[in-house]
């Protein structure tokens, strides 16, 4: 047997896939063992992956020895149960963004891990790609200067494409639309970028989308820093991910096509990221090192199973992110009040 | 004496001059007397834009049978006095926005106009801009389909550069800081775009001015449509001027380096529409019909002082956007609730 870190895939869905591609990308994991509920799944993904096992049950996985870390992928409100179970197993955990559907399933989650001392990692993969990775060092080293407005917008069409067949249909699956499926990407961008988000003022509607959520939302943060936010999510328009920073000496302007999301090592050649100086209107393009976005969290993710990382995002930095979604949920309800994060994670 | 529309200037600042150079590229406009206080400011004025005449004081401006329309450019909080004179002398009147400091000064000059049956016009000429009459366009024959997000920034870094010696640095003189010298443009732009907004829910910071008056606002602005919009506005950054419409069958993405605003004939050829199509990713500059903002509205009031033309901005549209801006400023005074327009406009 190689020296590779042996990783198992639970949930053999569209994502599972994604990440098994970056797995294979990685020249220390290996993809030893899998899981899903559908046998044609199992079968499928073994042979696509050259993955040696598969698993009858969730159980089976968590007690095969060679196994040192899970890979979740299922729905988000399965999350709890099946983290909660593979940190008592004595694995390693990743699961995808959120962490959790409801903040009370993340905040079990954060106590399994405190319980187990177990290692914990969140897909939150989105401030990896280059052009958050290098606003970030704009923003630490004084380059932007001090930044007053960050604003971030991501949406795309699925609100006009969504059956009753998905799960996204509903909003007991999907609470918030757009705003938890796509905003909680740039609720940790934001935050990664900016620290901690104090409170949230936010307004949703659906507009154009025949499902039960939402498909317009819009909210502004408040960091603890005094800075403000500005997040937009819709669902009912082509696609836009952009982020826009405005600083005393500088702006940056980061625009994604996120269609090639995806193949993570090829991603951020579909980005641009712009600045501007002070007294100029014209932008310049900035350079960016090549990311891989989703390898480099696995590999992440799997030296912290032997203990030789750190996990970037964990359970603390993932609730930061799914407090936001939940508070401007909330905000919403109480007609676009600013609701406190603090309110909403009191025990975190 | 020609037939040209004869109009005078009052308030012969840098405003003046920019309006005094439109006018000159008009074939139907005489600029025919001015007024200032400063002897100064007349000679050169009158000297540089060849104007036969100046007034000794506004009332002798009025007085002068020839004066068919007045440009008043003097600071906001000396419109209403102004605009009421002017009306009730029989003038035809156009100030430059905002059309008064408070509500309750616009709301006296929308009296003032009532009851005199004067025209009276506001200049609100960013609308007038190509990109934004392309939006339009767009929008109402149904290019765009449903439009569920809009969102338009105006920022610049003035307020890094305020001294005590402007009125800009007091909030008694600037409420709201950029949001009623830059938001106000997109407080109409957006009405213009996607009809009356019904509340707004705002934050604003002052972070980096030394001046008395935010530099960082943002506020979230729901249409009576159902539609969502969001203004950002900020006086701490190097210059932004965008707009950003969200269409189920397009998006509009519009910038403007406004740098070149003040030759408005020139002013569309520093500006991109792009357009994104359900689906793609790709975005495709629009064509747009070059404009002269400055000149057509000039012009359009002008001939509105001969009853040979409607004024397109009256003071309802004037007052829709101005209070976007004071709601913006008691939203953020009551921790970002949502202010109703209503509220604050009764009466109107």
């Amino acid at each position: 047997m190689s020296d590779k870190i042996r990783l198992a895939s639970v949930g053999l869905g569209r994502w599972a896939r994604v990440l098994a591609r970056a797995a294979r990308r990685s020249d220390i994991i290996e993809l030893h063992s899998c899981f899903s509920r559908s046998e044609e799944a199992c079968a499928a993904f073994m042979d696509g992956f050259q993955v040696p096992k598969s698993a009858a049950s969730y159980e089976e996985l968590l007690a095969d020895p060679d196994v040192e870390g899970v890979i979740i992928t299922t729905p988000n409100d399965t999350h709890r149960e099946l983290v909660t179970q593979g940190l008592e197993a004595g694995k390693a955990v990743y699961t995808d963004k959120p962490i959790a559907q409801t903040l009370d399933d993340a905040l079990a989650i954060k106590a399994a891990v405190y319980r187990t001392g177990g290692v914990f990692a969140v897909g939150h993969s989105a401030r990896r790609l280059a052009g958050c990775r290098v606003m970030k060092e704009w923003i630490v080293d004084g380059t932007l200067g001090g930044v007053s407005l960050i604003e971030a917008n991501f949406s795309n069409e699925r609100g006009l494409e969504l059956t009753p067949r998905t799960w996204r249909w509903y909003r007991s699956k999907t609470p918030g639309g757009p705003l938890i499926q796509l905003g909680v990407h740039h609720a940790d961008n934001l935050q990664y970028l900016m620290g901690p988000v104090r409170s949230v003022s936010a307004h949703q509607r659906k507009l154009y989308t025949e499902s039960e959520v939402p498909d317009a939302t819009m909210a502004i943060l408040e960091f603890e820093s005094g800075a403000l936010g500005y997040l937009g999510c819709g669902w009912a328009s082509p696609g836009i991910y952009q982020i826009r920073v405005q600083g005393t000496k500088q702006n940056l302007i980061y625009d994604l096509d996120f269609t090639h999301w995806d193949e993570s090592h090829e991603a951020d050649q579909w980005s641009t990221l712009l600045s501007q100086a002070y007294g100029e209107q014209e932008r310049s393009p900035v350079e960016m090192p090549p990311t891989d976005m989703f390898r480099e969290q696995l590999e992440e993710f799997a030296l912290a199973a032997r203990g030789q990382a750190d996990v970037e995002v964990d359970a603390d930095a993932a609730i930061r992110a799914l407090a936001v979604v939940h508070a401007a949920i909330a905000s919403n309800d109480r007609g676009g009040q600013a609701v406190e994060i603090a309110e909403l994670t009191t025990g975190a």
